[in-house]
């Protein structure tokens, strides 16, 4: 049952792909390592830079999701059931909608408050190149980006997040993790699609 | 004879296009919007903004064209013959390689050292909205990351240009026309594909 729900995902995430409109991932890879070095360039610390980069991942996912209701088919099949399956969305339907890679769910809390979302190919890292004193990893969340798109998507769909890198293999793990929290089920009053 | 080689370059892009990693068009565009607006941010001027954008572009430029040889067919096929097949090659070919869309040459100069790019949809400014004061478009030159990504492609081939948008959507125009002047057919001493 679970295994023939995550099929039926990718399936979904798979479809939507293909309706999508394109570019080339190396453009973006490049263009999003320009507006890291700038930040790095204004900002006080990495980890500024690294919140800057949460901050404006938010207001992207904000933008996002009207595009990923209107072309997931989300919309029609209405809201997630819990978290579980919101983790499943997340991972095998948004994640292969606009970055064209595959995730999956990995260490789901038993209380369903908590997931990751694992995923070894990572488009915005393409081409990075850390500078020594970065390449920890711990300082600068290079596609922390990601972090504030997963949680200014999730917050229009009534779930307030706190989102994490956990593991991301520009730092040397051998994938990328990013931890979900599940803070807040905001009260529904008015539907998710609202314009 | 001509139009036949058109299609030849059009057949080319459509073929190198599906051979290349691919993202969702919104997710640039968001990122390159959040790039902008952060130059904006911190640049003494919309003019610099602009010249900021062209110089990373440039940066852009220098790392796509391997990609660009390495997917297209051309090293195979060796370098272009003159001016209006460069011309050809970046509209038909390179445009919808890395961004998908198709372009056409333009108000090519009869001595061949001039062509225009033109193409309607610019996944870059897809999501634009430029506050009153920039709207007009002389100031930001909004997409001049594209110029510089042109520039610096056809420098590593050998041929110095200058690039710049002449209409612009976003500031009104029925289509996009980037301006390509030949400045220098530079000395041949290295090979185009060097590593």
């Amino acid at each position: 049952m679970a295994a023939s729900k995550d099929k039926d995902k990718a399936k979904i995430g798979e479809a939507a792909w293909a309706r999508m409109d394109k570019v080339n991932s190396e453009l973006l890879s490049l263009t999003y390592g320009a507006l890291v070095a700038q930040l790095l360039r204004d900002a006080p610390s990495p980890e500024e830079a690294s919140a800057q980069l949460e901050r404006m991942g938010y207001n992207i996912g904000v933008r996002l999701v009207e595009e990923f209701l209107a072309r997931s088919g989300a919309r029609a099949a209405g809201p997630c059931r819990d978290v579980a399956e919101t983790a499943e969305t997340v991972a095998k339907v948004a994640f292969k909608m606009f970055l064209g890679v595959s995730a999956t769910v990995a260490s789901a809390s038993a209380e369903h408050r908590e997931f990751s979302v694992a995923f070894d190919e990572n488009p915005l890292a393409e081409f990075a190149e850390l500078p020594e004193a970065l390449a920890g990893g711990a300082r600068l969340q290079y596609s922390n980006v990601l972090c504030g798109v997963i949680r200014g998507a999730l917050e229009m769909l009534q779930l307030r997040v706190e989102c994490r890198f956990v593991r991301d293999v520009l730092a040397g793990a051998d994938t990328n993790e990013i931890r979900v929290v599940v803070k807040e089920f905001m009260a529904d009053d008015k539907p998710p699609d609202a314009e």
